[in-house]
């Protein structure tokens, strides 16, 4: 009886891997270390020896399994289940991950990108549980997005839906974006934007401020300094975090007034900043957006924080398998 | 032999009513003439007496339709098939029109709000055929908008997806928009919009310009003169255009970031202005999109015109039909 799924959240430092249940429930859950040595050669090897160990550990069958999904950085080509581009992992050219994984076992397996992988997650058990429109804008050290609408992923002509950090925002364009354009949400809403805008306030503001010092005097001072200094009124602060809000809260006004989610979730390192980010947030997203959509509990907080990404993974096979 | 459908799009003026075949070809087409008098309560009676004839004079049976499909103003509630606030219809309170086609046919009745039924006519048959993510944008006196992804329409938990004219694109708010927010895009790119951009720059204009000076006279022009002064390099009507196609561009790219769809179609009666007016808005639409998604082709031209609405209502039978 195939009740289990094998999800793994692929990462430059370690792979998550988990068997889950197919109501979600995570049964078993492990870590194997990313050896991104000889070009990356040994990760897909090392996951699939750490999958046949475990599954001879719990003494289950290949033919318990619905499916093997899984999160990879870089870009994937969901169906040829292949990677290229994932640099962090050392991996520059295509790697036939399919292939690799078809060869050494018999259960159908499935690949889609990282940043979409945490929004199925979220989507399936964490925030967004429940809602079959949800996007999830993951705030790390870029911006990136996951699109669900009547509860599929939407992945787009060029599997490129989702690139939420590259909608242009700032249209003054005061930072250069890694994408080569300026102005993009990146650039202002991740942890590396908003050091960004704590840089360009800093050459203006005169008052007082201890993290403005900090910076002044070249200390490394991060993104949660920043949200601390302001949650404790620092006045510098609190200008970087509502200029922060201002510029994410209307990125979320365009997804709501596009697609009318029932939740989008602030996901990722930096809305670890907590409630206190998120009423920042809405305060601006509800002001920009259209009226009859307006509602205080659709920007949420994400739930499954590290284990997105093993959920999200399991749900791509459940999704898949009813497709297939 | 269930191989036609009924496709009717109810407007303010007329109802245009269409018998298509399941490939969507149009087999016969008419129109009645919409009679808001007595609170629009002949409307649907109008419509129901009209089919009824045209089945009998065309000697076809109603087991020969999948089923009747109507785009209507107002707020529609699909599950319901009933409308509400559809003021150009005199329709202020709620209409059970699924129910007055259902006591009279023997036929499936299915219903959505016009500018998603557009959506789907252009997405089926249109300027958008063969693509399963497309996005109409319906520039009009407003800007209305249709979103298709996967094949399906989007609407979101509010019925309120594709609400493109308040995406707030003007950040500096210049202008008021009926929905109660500042600087939203019908407020700059629908006809309407044009004009309010064409008084603002003729404040500040000192050159010569012939629709200037029509303006300044309080002459009756329309956005159509703005579009063709420009078009022959009338310097003040240029500085118009680039503005709307700088707001219109900037709006497109948040579609294409977020969903990468292979079309997004310009539609309504401004979008009129043809070539001119899609280059002008690509070039800027293509700064904005990123990199990987930057495409030539993504934006075009709707190509149903009025017949967009009889076309997406037939869809929209084909595809409910499917579902249930």
């Amino acid at each position: 009886m195939k009740d289990k799924i094998i999800g793994i959240d692929l990462g430059g430092t370690s792979a998550k891997m988990a068997i889950i249940s197919l109501t979600g429930e995570v049964l078993e859950k492990w870590s194997v270390s990313t050896n991104i040595l000889e070009e990356g050669t040994h990760i897909v090897p090392n996951l699939i020896e750490s999958l046949k160990e475990r599954i001879e550990l719990y003494k289950m069958k290949e033919t318990d399994f619905l499916g093997i999904g899984m999160g990879s950085p870089g870009k994937v080509d969901a169906d040829a289940k292949t990677v290229i581009g994932a640099y962090n992992l050392n991996w520059s050219t295509l790697q036939e991950i399919g292939k690799a994984f078809g060869e050494k076992f018999d259960i159908p397996f499935f690949i889609e990108n990282d940043a979409n992988i945490a929004a199925l997650g979220e989507q399936w058990r964490g925030a967004g549980e429940g809602a079959l429109d949800c996007i999830t804008v993951t705030l790390g050290t870029g911006v990136g997005g996951g699109v669900v609408v009547n509860g599929q992923l939407v992945r787009g002509v060029n599997g490129a839906a989702g690139e939420i950090g590259h909608l242009t925002i700032d249209t003054e364009g005061h930072f250069d974006c890694t994408c080569g354009k300026k102005g993009c949400l990146e650039t202002v809403a991740s942890a590396t934007g908003i050091m960004h805008l704590a840089r360009k306030f800093a050459q203006e503001y005169v008052g007082d401020s201890e993290v403005k010092a900090q910076l002044d005097d070249g200390a490394d001072v991060n993104s949660k300094d920043i949200f601390d200094a302001a949650k404790e009124g620092d006045y510098f602060a609190l200008q970087v975090v509502d200029h922060f809000a201002h510029y994410l809260g209307l990125a979320c006004s365009h997804l709501a007034n596009t697609l009318n989610p029932s939740k989008i979730v602030l996901a990722g390192g930096v809305a670890l900043a907590g409630d206190f980010l998120l009423n920042k947030v809405n305060e601006q997203f509800m002001g920009y957006c259209f009226p009859q959509i307006r509602n205080n509990e659709t920007l949420v907080l994400a739930k499954l924080g590290n284990d997105a990404g093993i959920m999200g993974a399991a749900q791509l096979v459940k999704l898949q398998s009813v497709e297939g």
